[in-house]
């Protein structure tokens, strides 16, 4: 049995969600690891951001946001709408921003990623895929994508790639 | 340590969101890895589909389907409505068209499956359940279900069961 | 290779969705382990609860949520209402109620517990988190919540830690 770990550095620009193909990246790391069967996590560090598998969908929108992509985040602004002012939701509360501000040194508006971390904690943090033969199965046109739902500043975010099995 | 490989297929008739119950199958690998502690991760291959774990309800639809998992997708139907007709979402654009049914030979109609990727993609791709004592802890009354969200077309699926332990 | 299996108990007290901080209890569990790098997964064993992982967020309500957790639960109020009455949502039927008092001896107004069934199965029942030189990939601020979504009665809960790796 081996387990191997990686971590996958991305950038994502302000101000939109952002979908983050890593399917290249995961693959490698199986491939590395020389594992024939058994898992990989791919895994979001970071409270306002996921990991998802979805289809390629070919069309893109002016910014080059996939349609699949750009249709899940028009149901999540129904869901879980952006949040555009204080008050909107009940975070960031006083506390929150004297901490950010003070002892973090954030600018207060920088907290205004509510919707984020809601939409972070509904769609789950991480994906397992089975590995056979040494390859992820992913199906015929499966992509991995990390989503930077945080669309506050620009942002550098990890990925962490754990592949287990033998 | 060892770690077990499994398949599932499972046959979705049209044209209704169809949950296949997987439990069993589930129990069948833990019991052939041979495992006492561990991990079972049940994956689909589908971008269409999901795994979730559920009560067992008792009482059923017309259509055998358990009241609970109707309620599920009466929530979703909600949240993401099933897609009727072109341009109802994004997706499929033009170049996805040209490519299922110019490269795959598909039917265009079949691509009309948006809410069933957007789906997929909020609920997740697995669920991984631990193995105590040779057995998973799904408590007294979970089920494993494979939920096939695509009501295009009849479909055969295939779920992964990974067992990964000592 | 090492896997390290533990079980932690919390207790629910009526009447209103809980969030349970078992942050420390899962670094106890990687400690136990002594694995250095792996994953760990945490479980919830019950079909009405979840598993996330949230930032803390400094403010409370009255009753002691933090604010962002109190969000989500705005949220998820909009998205899958709580059942506040009998064929709100189809579940429970009468082949249901009839097994719960029957078999059970339950009260049958215990199982209109339908949204804490629902909400469960779209959130999903685990996470599993990256272990790296002996440490949970939390990021700076993440906790790990076990989310009691049933609010019916006060109850005593079992959440699931199991850590593989080496």
């Amino acid at each position: 049995m081996i387990v191997h770990h990686a971590v996958v550095g991305v950038h994502s620009p302000l101000h939109k969600p952002m979908f983050h193909d890593v399917t290249a990246e995961a693959a490698a790391a199986v491939a590395e690891s020389g594992i024939a069967t058994g898992t990989i996590n791919v895994y979001s560090q970071h409270t306002t951001c996921s990991v998802i598998i979805q289809e390629e969908s070919h069309d893109r929108t002016f910014d080059g946001t996939e349609h699949l992509l750009q249709d899940m985040l028009d149901r999540l602004e129904l869901l879980v709408p952006a949040c555009r002012h204080e008050g909107q939701y009940l975070h960031p509360g006083p506390k929150h921003i004297a901490h950010a501000t003070g002892n973090l040194g954030e600018e207060a508006w920088w907290s205004l990623n509510t919707d984020a971390h809601i939409r972070s904690g509904l769609i789950g943090r991480s994906e397992t895929i089975p590995v056979v033969d040494g390859r992820m199965e992913l199906g015929e046109f499966g992509k991995i994508y990390f989503v930077d739902f945080d669309a506050m500043r620009p942002r550098d975010r990890k990925v962490h790639l754990t592949v287990i099995g033998e």
